[in-house]
């Protein structure tokens, strides 16, 4: 019975959802005729008639922005009636973008509004287009803003398309406040465990892929544009830095949907970590690579040759840019861990939170105010708070900010994919050239694979358990083109170039999210990726599945031993010597949750280390003394894997765990479950590891007598 | 021991923050001066100087944003040194303004940068300043958006204080973005239980006290002005419908800091809802005040005389804008909450934030959209939200939805304080008259008292327990101005007569904050408000102070019947019926908490009533009749207290109670209790009240065969 009641519960739901949705598109499109101008009343006053026009244009600019909020709404609903009914073809930024289109064509083509000519044109003998303009009417002065240069062709259709012009954003708009949220989420929400497992694999495939992908689609697409030349098929210029800049804005995966789907299937963790690590360092990648060609300039006039000198100095900003905005992010998120280190605001969550808010809202200011890149700034901002700041937050506030930005995130993509729709209609400036289309087709096809696959086999090489070939087909399946590849095509649309990439570039998203994203399902089952575990495509590990928070999840169940060793050889050469720096100095200088910085330093060090130990750690430590049984896997342990193979010994001869009980092979597996366990939260405090394993670190009672000395 | 490590870790942690607020202090200044123009390259490239110019302005802003984000910065870590010191003389907002203070002196007097002349002026022939400016420059067409108008005497300046008026933002800003959260958050968190106690009241002072307040202030300045035309120390125009629009925007209370520390010392619950509730309301009225005095507009050439048909017109705006907000308001609120209701968003926490986030927000777009008042519907959807909405989320949701809109609250707010404080010293048209300024702290003294004592006399004429004038002074004393005054003021500065008000203003704000604010402790002990009940002083019922949530905690405690009949009195005539239609029909459609209609409605709706009535309350009622014991409270009982004589019979002849006992004088407090349930969350549910007096009501084992037909 109580099936029944829900069944028809959810009958009426649809129904009455898609009343709503009929209801709020009726009402937009009243919003948008009633906000039309009203006629003027006849009054003289020429101060009434300017308020008058700017309380239109405020009204005009809020039934605009309302158009997107009802569209948001619209695909909430929507996606929640998907969900509901478990319809997993069609992810929500796929479902954004067909709203965006529907009233795209509708703005385009019903809705015409008769406006008022709010614009003149006059002529001006400056030479040079001055930022602002002082113009003085009829003895009063007004002050003009540059919006921007509009080619001269289309000066009649300016003063015509007011409508559709009014809900076109400033380009910058999506740099600076959509794109940031976005990226900063994806790197708060980095499994960490996992990508940190994998990094060599995702270093690799974010910084040579990216690189090899954006030649590969310049040279690609210089031959289409040669050939269109040749059939003279090209209606302006297109140099070969164009092509590399295409290349680049094209190389930045956003593989959204497939990462949304493998969650809900809950697919095998290493393989989220690398598609979804490798897709947040491309964009870093991309963003500041197509700014370092747009930044080559030859001297000279023949400003489209090849150049020695200017190719160098387009790499140094590549490196200058990428590492500077790479510090900064890292810089501003060391600061604000110090900051809630130092003072107890985990008191007051609200301060805490905004603080957080601030600190990284901050970073991108500061990278854009010091010329290097907001976004990748942020990017490694999101991983340090995530690293660090996080432990030394109250558990609210660590909910609260993961909250905050999974919204902000939210809000800002499906923002972003529904303008995406939108623009396909209401941008004026399309140059939609079929030959181009096909040739950038082919050629984003060719760079994602000549990405992937020489790059899985070098991988390979160097791996014990490999990138398997089913997995391979998976990652280049999952090459969707999304939010960073738009952004970074709108924000220049001057010349035909860039138009004619800008228009190519809508129909590479739309094919690969609608075409790519809604298979994924099918993909997987085709590739049986669904549960395996990468290397062991057999092996039905329940901890290796992508779950509500897979880091977690893992730290309960160890029981493959075999598995394991695979992570260890794995992430054996390049980051073992970062991890236990990181372990052993970084977080305990920077976090309440490493182990005291009096046990992890030299004797020698004694009085710094506890100048810099938090009475936090040290208040653990004592606590230590007097419960003997517990909390030294939060705070003791570690330095266990210093070599190639590592030895724990477990010194109390038994584990004890609060839930599950370990299996006896326990061996090894320390590395990785700190891991887990500096994740976001302690899940078990029950277990005492004792390593005696370095002997730089003095045994555990003198650590405690250097401390009450 | 611990003590000692707790102290020395909290001076330790002094010492480091005063070391970070210099440093960052340091670090933006260091940012300003960064970014400051470099020497532009010798290319002759146009294309090149256009795009460095449009980098150059970026990373100015950026620079300028940083700023304030680093003032917010550093006043949330002061706050937190403030509050964990217990130190309270101080405010966060008052705080904010202090340090956008220092900032503003820095950047009017220490900070010099030399711009390039990005400026150029230019004469023209049209009759009316076009919004959108399209000039030819040397052949190229570039696009200029009208930003406003300059008076005459300050085009030079325009172009040496570009520093300056970067760091100024466009006065909508307030309207547009920073004012609707704090509004929304205002009505989201009204406790309502106490508000609706105090309905009259509240309505009382927030609609004829304001105007009273405003006409008062009005005749008062225009005496004022026409005193300094006699010394002839005014140097512009000043019209009586300037005065009166003073009065207006003047009248605006927020007693921010007041409430602050009400809430931490824990004062009388009544209290904190009259200021509180007034606040909030009258905020709403001098925003449609304000514009419905601009709006007077008589006709003809002598537009500053008195006619009848303009202030009628007047007042007719006033109305329609005001009733039409307060309905747009409430709409979007019913709108969301039905859509919460029919579909079964709640498994999806982060979709039903979003949702609720967007349709708040589309509130005030569609207010605007429709030429109503954003923030005046925003607060009546906020208040609509947090009566049905609320109750049909998930508890994730609301604690998501409650955090958020404080957080955006806080930001916002501290936001605009600070940059009160640094506009005194970057905005340029200041006018500071200072019989003006005596005059109007005058007013403001005089207006505030004029509005709160003889109000609260006549009010007093109707309650049975009195507003105490230790009660009024508090009200008198709180009267503080804040960010609506600012946002208002600061919305037109172009004539003289705005200019002086909004330097007059500002002074208005600071002095209220920091001594008005500062000295609440003082005037609380002084007034021997402190744990008082209103009515009753002497009364020191736990329960009545304003808690971490007191519309839960008073739920538990019912003990004084005295008090408690108080309420029944003061609320009786106004409030009871439509307290009982919302019940009864309203809360049931709308939201899952109120009782099934089925047992509302009169038998005769039967099958209208079982339409409308969602599953789960429905299945409440079923479980009702599984588990006899339980629930009714929550979903049956009420209709309770028609007329004036209210009696609950309690039919099983037992409370039980889930934590603590209840004493047996339970007689009419079900109202009140009933409305402490609806708030939020329910507490306990482990009393059954069966009460069988309106006979309209079907016994309730009728009402469950009606069900079961």
């Amino acid at each position: 019975m109580e099936f029944r009641v829900t069944f028809s519960g959810s009958r009426r739901a649809a129904r009455t959802l898609w009343f709503l949705i009929l209801m709020s598109l009726c009402l937009f499109i009243t919003v948008c005729r009633a906000s039309s101008p009203q006629e003027e009343e006849d009054s003289a006053m020429q101060n009434i008639v300017t308020e008058k026009r700017a309380e239109e244009s405020h009204r005009q600019d809020s039934a605009d922005l309302l158009i997107f909020i009802l569209l948001l709404t619209l695909t909430i609903l929507t996606i929640w009636l998907f969900k509901h009914r478990r319809f997993r073809f069609l992810h929500e930024t796929g479902l954004a973008m067909i709203y965006g289109l529907i009233v795209g064509v509708i703005l385009r083509y019903a809705v015409h509004v008769p406006r008022d000519v709010g614009t003149a044109s006059m002529g001006c003998f400056v030479n040079i287009s001055p930022a602002t303009l002082l113009v003085n009417i009829s003895g009063k002065f007004y002050e003009y803003t540059l919006k921007g240069e509009i080619s001269a062709n289309l000066v009649n259709d300016v003063q015509d398309n007011e409508m559709l012009r009014k809900v076109t954003f400033d380009p910058e708009v999506f740099f600076n406040i959509l794109l940031p949220p976005i990226i900063f989420h994806a790197g708060y929400s980095l499994k960490r465990r996992h990508f940190f497992r994998n990094m060599g694999s995702i270093l690799a495939y974010a910084f040579v892929g990216t690189v090899i992908s954006c030649f590969v689609i310049g040279l690609l697409m210089y031959g289409c544009v040669m050939l269109m030349k040749q059939f003279s098929q090209l209606g302006g210029d297109f140099f070969f830095t164009d092509c590399l800049f295409y290349g680049a804005i094209v190389s930045a995966t956003d593989p959204v949907t497939v990462l949304a789907i493998f969650h809900e299937l809950q697919v095998d963790a290493d393989m989220y970590a690398l598609l979804f690590g490798e897709s947040v360092l491309n964009d870093a990648v991309a963003v500041v690579l197509s700014s370092s060609i747009v930044a080559y300039q030859p001297q000279g006039d023949n400003s489209h040759t090849f150049e020695v000198m200017a190719l160098l100095k387009s790499f140094g900003m590549f490196l200058g840019v990428f590492s500077g905005s790479f510090s900064l992010g890292v810089a501003t998120g060391v600061v604000t861990a110090l900051i809630s280190f130092f003072t107890k605001l985990r008191d007051f969550q609200l301060l805490e939170t905004a603080l957080f808010f601030l600190m990284s809202w901050s970073t991108f200011l500061l990278a854009e105010a010091c010329g290097f890149t907001g976004v990748v700034a942020v990017l490694f901002c999101g991983i340090t708070q995530a690293h660090y700041t996080f432990n030394n937050l109250s558990p609210e506030s660590q909910d609260r900010t993961k909250q905050l930005f999974e919204l902000l995130n939210f809000l800002a993509e499906n923002f972003i994919f529904s303008y995406m729709g939108l623009t396909l209609f209401t941008f004026q400036n399309h140059i939609f050239n079929p030959m181009f289309i096909v040739g950038a087709f082919l050629a984003v096809f060719v760079g994602r694979a000549a990405n992937i696959y020489p790059l899985s086999f070098l991988l390979n090489l160097g791996r014990r358990y490999k990138i398997r070939s089913n997995f391979q087909h998976m990652m280049m399946f999952a090459g969707l083109r999304g939010a960073m590849t738009f952004a970074l095509s709108i924000r220049d649309t001057a010349t035909f170039a860039r138009q004619m990439m800008f228009s190519t570039n809508l129909l590479v998203v739309f094919f690969t999210v609608w075409v790519c994203g809604g298979g994924t399902t099918q993909m997987l089952s085709c590739q049986r990726i669904r549960y395996g575990v990468m290397g062991l495509p057999h092996v039905q590990d329940e901890n290796m599945k992508v779950g509500v928070d897979s880091d977690q999840d893992n730290s309960m169940g160890l029981a493959d031993g075999s598995e394991r060793r695979s992570t260890k050889q794995e992430s054996a050469w390049l980051f073992r010597i970062w991890y236990n720096f990181d372990h052993n100095y970084l977080k305990p200088i920077l976090t309440h949750s490493g182990p005291p910085l009096t046990t992890t330093l030299p004797p020698c060090c004694g009085p710094v280390a506890r100048l810099l130990t938090s009475p936090q750690a040290i208040e653990n430590e004592c606590q230590l003394k007097d419960d003997d049984s517990d909390l030294i896997l939060t705070d003791g342990d570690i330095n266990l894997s210093y070599g190639d193979i590592t030895v724990s010994t477990d010194a109390m001869g038994a584990h004890t765990n609060s839930g599950r009980s370990f299996s006896g092979t326990a061996t090894s597996d320390d590395l990785d479950r700190e891991l887990a366990y500096g994740d976001h939260e302690l899940v078990m405090r029950g277990t005492r590891l004792v390593l005696p394993m370095d002997d730089s670190e003095p045994p555990f009672s003198d650590s405690i007598r250097n401390l009450r000395m």
